[in-house]
């Protein structure tokens, strides 16, 4: 099992790295997969482990021959434009590499027919990008023509290319990595791994995520508000998470001003909710309701998918609302719901502080990575430790909330939720 | 002319006001309706002028014998709170009442069948209630029955009753003013105006106003950063406003984001619209719109009208997205709308630090008008002065933005849009 | 008295207009100085009355011949990057003018020796300068030579010149609209006035004042909870003020958690202090207190002034943190102050909505002024109306609180504070 | 080494949780100190491992008996009121423990003749309180007499005491839990770390640290600003700090606007750090320095210490304002420096949205663990697992940065300053 977790290579490093000597990783070292005592103990002395990221003492590439560049894929997500900038200031100040190149609107940049003008990059042009939401070279969602992307690269002899990006976007990066393995190009393919909702697998946070539920706690106050500004008032925000509660939960617990939370990976009945939310309001009078956009599904089925390959997902939100006012409308208990769908202003944020430093971080991390020649990787951080996680193993499934685990624990202590809804 | 501005009054003032003498108001005091210098001129020395507000030397109500009541109508504003604060502190403090009860759910609140408990209010219950948004009494539209209402009032010995809310809300307080007349109840009737729009008549701003159109530049950025990160990305924002565009107005020209403003003030045609849009996408790649709820209700018929009376409108927010997404559908033009209705995260955000001044200056001279006997007014500000409006005044008409004033000028020097959309 | 705030011209205005003729002011429009019904029947159909501020039919510069330059001087303040802005977006885009130059680091930009490069404006430029605080183009404190600045004036053939800065900026602008005038220069010299103090006379407000206000919330709710704390703590905030009380008034009206308020118009005795110190630690064990920097000066003494001739002020708020912790070491009840000075954090931050708001008004003005030939006047905001202010009444003495006006009668309400603290 | 790690017991765990039973965590659950691969390799099967944090099947109070108290020490941090509403919610309704009580201003709390009345804390009175910073609770800094601590503990039959503090605290809490074990009485003592500084050994986070990283934010930027609107504008901020750069270093990446930082653990001579701000200057005309309060100390020698025992800080950022502000007047550069002390404003703040998820986790591991009987630990964090960690370990020496480190790594490459400033 542990192989899966190999990084491909360039080639043997065979420059020695302009960096200080002081900072240098070994290129042993490898973060432990599961951190537990029972887990050290019973693996016979060969646990799982994931290469660990950071600067090498000897690098693939000789800086000056660099030609990166930077793709920004799917939806915006705080923080992008910090990863941005901060690859290039570390590319340009700690390697010395001088042509960097911004690519627009996502995978279109690399479709030369489409005549997208890439954005040279340097330190004057990101100086202050960090302090604007979205992402300066735009984006778009959905694959495009391997082989013209691959024809872009080679004709404009990019040899670093950084994708940051979702699940989609990794797949699509780690085509790439492989169509340069069949044509045997030096091509250095490194994803920053991009999802809002924090369900990258083997990495224990995704940047912009904590931004997320930073911003969440404006439209959950409104709604608490609005709850208690009318006599049986219900607020009801809808958040991020496709396939994962992530989002909703952590609001939540930011909050404690939640009587709710309902996620996909924890099934509930309609009765059920309607049930609890009638005992609510009848010992106090209002209530606020946190649902994930993938939650429920089974109650708005739609067919189809988006540019990305997401499947389409039916509005949850739209659908509770209509449901809880009709219900207590049948029930003859007035009651008024307030529904808010915040989910442009979280991800069109700026990064709060935290993501920002995690944002340069897992940049330099991307840009050593690049340096020493590995290649089809995502750089993630797993048990509190920077790695290098094989694309493959990033997007073979999406990481969830556990049921039984100790963050859905603390949102039923927090919320005083039922356990059960169905 | 002048005497329709005239205030109504309970009767003589007999007491001696308990408060520093050094502030007291001369109870003559008239502020200008206009304060140019042609209109003092032309007015052969009687010009119209609107009562001042502040302290009187000798008031109406022994303060001990005062039984004051709070009620907030309507939707939620910012800066509620802060109104219902400040008036019980300078009830309490300076004029030492000490019976103050808080009505619950709006007019609701002096319906005796309907149960609702006043809360009493005092310095400790509401000490930290500003900080919040919403309101702690909550809130509910629409009118009740003069008869039931007038009785709980008499039952109650309530003789001082403030009330906080839009013109719905005033136009039921001067019912009740006039019924207490035809009655010979000494009540006073004194009226905050409440309305996120800024349309009440003689007041050249109403509280929450300023606090609405800053936490309108949070939804803006981000229309422009989601405008910024596809191409020939719309960002289009719905913003309050049924009659006016003033929240829309002063959003835009605090951001300078913004490149065309739409309003109930200033008709527009369609194809005008997607014609500057055309233009602006084809120049810049990018666009954001602000759109107020009640423009191009042309465009967006519905019938009916809200539990407060208030016509119902079409929501031309959901009509701009779709009638943009299939024009430049039609026109094989890529271009991504982003479609953001920000409303309730915007009335129910405690007020900004400006409003809170106002809503306790607002405040003060409410209590200074109650005890001083006058009833039957609203409070506001006219040329930057505290004025008492009759009901009848504040009521008869709503303030709307000139398009061939200063406001509307600066709109179109800050957005770029074309004077003339039709 | 009325000739007194008559404005200068450069000449008869022979040049049509390009802008929209709706929006035109009529030459003759003016706001009465005193807008109560007493003063327009006292006048003999005379009062004084100010300029109205506004676009002319007729204007005195032909566009395309307008060498413009700006210049921001004095200590920082929320809104300069919006006027600078919106001088530049209104000059280009609504006349024409293509020559703007933003002159660095204040008065010494206007000489040549020091070699300070101009920044040529353009609505690149200062596409998003507004969304951060500081200047972009730098300030300093204090005169420079008459004759250097007019020559350099001169060389660079620069014929509008907008001054930004405070009263002794104004007189500086007054020298060189006066020099001008000597001379027989065509060069409009238009003030826009910034004191985040709010001092300037004849302006009911100045801009970066109320985010200055806005801004004081934050070390005010510190003082507040480090107050609470500690047993018997004391939280003291020293704001801006020198002399005048209006920071302080309006933040401690906003904030409702100060106790007390002490400020230059309103002098007090430290024993008078620290006996309602003692009282208040004895009921509620806590006590906000906010100090404009300018109060109590007899207390602190101190000769000299500086670069921009200003009187130096004693520190005023490391004076009571120091006498307060002695006072209640001596009477040997424990206390603990706190003692914040959030000066550069106010100054420096972006303007906030409203200020944004007025930044882009007042800059807009100033342009119609210049273009229709006005100079040596200051644009300002007075009975609601903008208008223009000779730049000799604007700086002829300062604005302060009437302490025994409406303001500060608010104060007073708001803190519980003794009205005598002599 | 194992051993050292052991956590105390009040004894056998004899009673049925509550709780849920799917969330038990396994009395045997260790976390490896160490989660890299070449640790388990080497360490004979015999890794070093944290006790697994959670809630037990059995533990040892019977709820209904419990008697809690909760004491918050030393300086204000985001998220006490955060954690002390968390433990009150879960002891109460996850437990049904009913009687909870808080202890006024530190440790002073535990004095009976000092006289302060303990608050009784429930649902109801905790409700809000996590909105605002600061503690409900008050505190104090310094040791109280451990007889009388442990009499009044045993006088009100307290059996858990939650200690929120410092290291300060937790060496007092430690004694106290000595003490308790001397005489035999069943009180478990659990800590909560308490350090804005984030330098408690074996837990990678602290609550509070993470919003004070961001809070950080405004003062960098008003010295980005001020720096930058004066010629050679030096923008100089102290942050917390006293023996390591965390807090430093974390809001140097989150800015990305510093130019320099200097931390307790990087020795720096005042030569070189002129000579770098010189060539700055001479480069990019400002430059802006953070300084954590620890730095730099054999500069400014004091001797002494404060009531917690904290040995007496000489004021770094004072002393270089003063040596910046001569270096430059001496070799004849006009310069400016403006120096920010913020630390009031960020210790006071509300926690932000991931500091009060993180009060939250603490707070229920720190309940479950006292309801088993643990007692002498404080829970933390560490391999990205929930932790207890023996109150000795935790205390016995400072976590500090590694200055060959990733992190410091990430600051160099982030500010451009030299690795060596000796």
């Amino acid at each position: 099992m542990k192989d899966t977790f190999g990084i491909r290579s360039l080639g043997p490093c065979r420059v020695e790295s302009p960096l200080d000597c002081r900072f240098f990783v070994d290129d042993d070292g490898r973060v432990l997969l599961d951190a537990t005592l029972a887990a050290c103990r019973d693996c016979d002395g060969k646990p799982v482990a994931l290469e660990q990221a950071g600067p090498r003492r000897r690098i693939f590439f000789e800086p000056r021959s660099v030609r990166a560049a930077v793709v920004t894929c799917g939806g915006l997500c705080p923080g992008l434009n910090d990863v941005i900038r901060a690859l290039t200031m570390v590319l340009w100040h700690r390697y010395g590499a001088r042509s960097i190149m911004g690519l627009r609107y996502g995978y279109e940049g690399l479709i030369a027919r489409l005549g997208h003008e890439p954005i040279p990059l340097n330190p004057d042009v990101v100086a202050d990008i960090h302090k604007h939401g979205g992402t300066i070279l735009g984006s778009s969602r959905g694959h495009q023509d391997m082989g013209e992307m691959v024809a872009f690269l080679a004709q404009n002899r990019i040899n670093v290319l950084f994708a940051i990006g979702g699940d989609g976007t990794q797949h699509g990066a780690l085509e790439i990595a492989r169509e340069r393995e069949r044509r045997n190009l030096d091509i250095a393919v490194v994803g920053i791994p991009k999802t809002i909702d924090n369900d990258i697998s083997y990495t224990q946070r995704t940047f912009g995520f904590e931004t997320a539920v930073a911003i969440s706690q404006i439209p959950i106050a409104s709604a608490h508000m609005e709850s208690k500004g009318a006599r049986n008032g219900v607020g009801l925000v809808k958040l991020m998470g496709r396939d994962c509660g992530f989002v909703a939960a952590y609001a939540t617990l930011a909050s404690s001003d939640v009587n709710l939370v309902l996620i996909p990976e924890v099934p509930f009945r309609l009765e059920k909710v309607m049930a609890f939310l009638e005992s609510r309001l009848q010992r106090k009078s209002h209530a606020v309701i946190v649902v994930a956009e993938g939650a429920g599904q089974d109650l708005v089925p739609v067919e189809g998918a988006d540019a990305s390959g997401n499947k389409k997902l039916g509005d949850i939100g739209v659908f509770l609302k209509k449901a809880i006012t009709e219900h207590f409308s049948k029930i003859r208990m007035p009651a008024t719901v307030r529904y808010i769908d915040p989910s442009y202003m979280i991800r069109s944020a700026p990064a709060n502080a935290d993501d920002s430093v995690f944002c340069f971080q897992l940049a330099e991390k991307a840009v050593h990575a690049a340096m020493a020649g590995r290649t089809g990787l995502v750089v993630g951080i797993w048990n509190d430790h920077f790695v290098h996680v094989p694309m493959e193993k990033a997007i073979e499934s999406r990481k969830k909330i556990d049921p039984t685990g100790a963050l859905w624990q603390s949102v039923l202590d927090n919320t005083g939720q039922p356990a059960n809804l169905m």
